[in-house]
């Protein structure tokens, strides 16, 4: 859903800026691929130590990119948010090397933002849908 | 809730192996520190790597919390299981030294196993609840 | 995601068949306004027995629609299901006359099948989205 | 958890006359049975009218009142409120001529309460649980 970029809103320049100074975020080496007013899309390289014990992706770096991006698809109409709870279902296992998210805001409301996400992995240059998350996000 | 401790479970020993060949959770540092069939929890040393651009234990690592206790106490009577998927809500911030984390079997059905889970973050020997995550996890 | 139709898939004749032996979805007057292997609409005309202290209509209602159309689109691709669980958010008053809601299969796997589904109260002809939700339908 | 009862907080006898104004929580016929600060309980009385077309309670009628107790239990200590969203799991089927629901709130924050829930169906007066829910409730 397209929207608006009202003035309390993130730009792309301080995400980035944010990105700098937070620390799990740099770990994984989360990179922005788009941004705009109620869509933020990330993309990650899968490293080994990120690995669960049968070589995939741990769930918790795909939980991790389905909070981040439905958190600054938020950001980007809302400004400061933090996430006050997320679902998350797990469709596929993650194999692949790299693996990108898609955030997309649903609805934002005057105190909270309701967002959605979807995560790939994608093995060969053929992105595979691995999870699908629902969030709320509260305006800070 | 105690429950029998069926063939097909998995113990405590085969989680620490399981634990040795895993390279998040080994990344992580997780140490079990409770393990009886139905109900597991962990712990961990919070380093500065699995912040947040606040200072505190990134949503991420809270999440993985609560999924991992989540996935091993279903483990602990259902044996080889997969994460389905899970809802955590966030209760404060993750500030600590320490985050310990219990996961509680609701119920254990054919197919899938219902859990809980509580994070709590550990400041000064004071623990502060700092999530709860309701979790379904299916046997495989 | 249209889906090919496998034999043991409910069809939209035996799920009319099973909505007229179901009481409450007959109390609530459930009508089928599309259906097709993994997408199933339904709408309902709201009644001022269904609503809540403030002349809405009660997230009850809601929740049932978004639970049902996920359950259904769930069937039409794997026949037999129940649901294991869901998740709501609900993001306006549903405000209407008629209420709809749309159930998407987002993944069908072997024991279970993961769905959405938005729902829209309409008024005045006009729909309005007042809630969304996510949901795991497991194969009977 | 026990809570202090502050002024904004809802009163036993201002939520039973809530109740007199809900045409839906009548319908269902729903009974407080227990009301302190942060703890609510229900019940009702299965009615064949609330069934699904297996014969038990129509997963809407136990969602009803995992939504209500959270809400009512959070009321409890928040005064108005609005459910954001919950999360539901079915544990078993709903078989019993008395439906009860218990509702506890986790933590009371500046703009929301999170609460959970259990219900159970009561069949020849033994109590089984059959499902636990999650919730968001905002302050309004």
């Amino acid at each position: 859903m397209a929207m608006q970029n009202p003035p309390a809103a993130l730009t792309r320049e301080k995400l980035e800026q944010v990105i700098e100074i937070s620390p799990f975020t740099r770990w994984v080496g989360t990179r922005i691929t788009h941004f705009e007013p109620g869509r933020v899309n990330v993309e990650i390289t899968a490293r080994e130590e990120m690995n669960q014990h049968h070589g995939f992706s741990h769930g918790a770096i795909v939980g991790y990119l389905a909070d981040t991006v439905c958190a600054w698809a938020a950001a980007s109409v809302a400004g400061d948010v933090v996430t006050s709870e997320y679902k998350i279902n797990f469709l596929s296992p993650a194999i692949g090397n790299v693996l990108t998210a898609s955030g997309t805001v649903i609805k934002a409301g005057g105190r909270q933002v309701v967002a959605r996400a979807d995560v790939y992995a994608v093995k060969d240059g053929v992105p595979k849908i691995c999870a699908t998350a629902l969030a709320t996000i509260a305006r800070v």
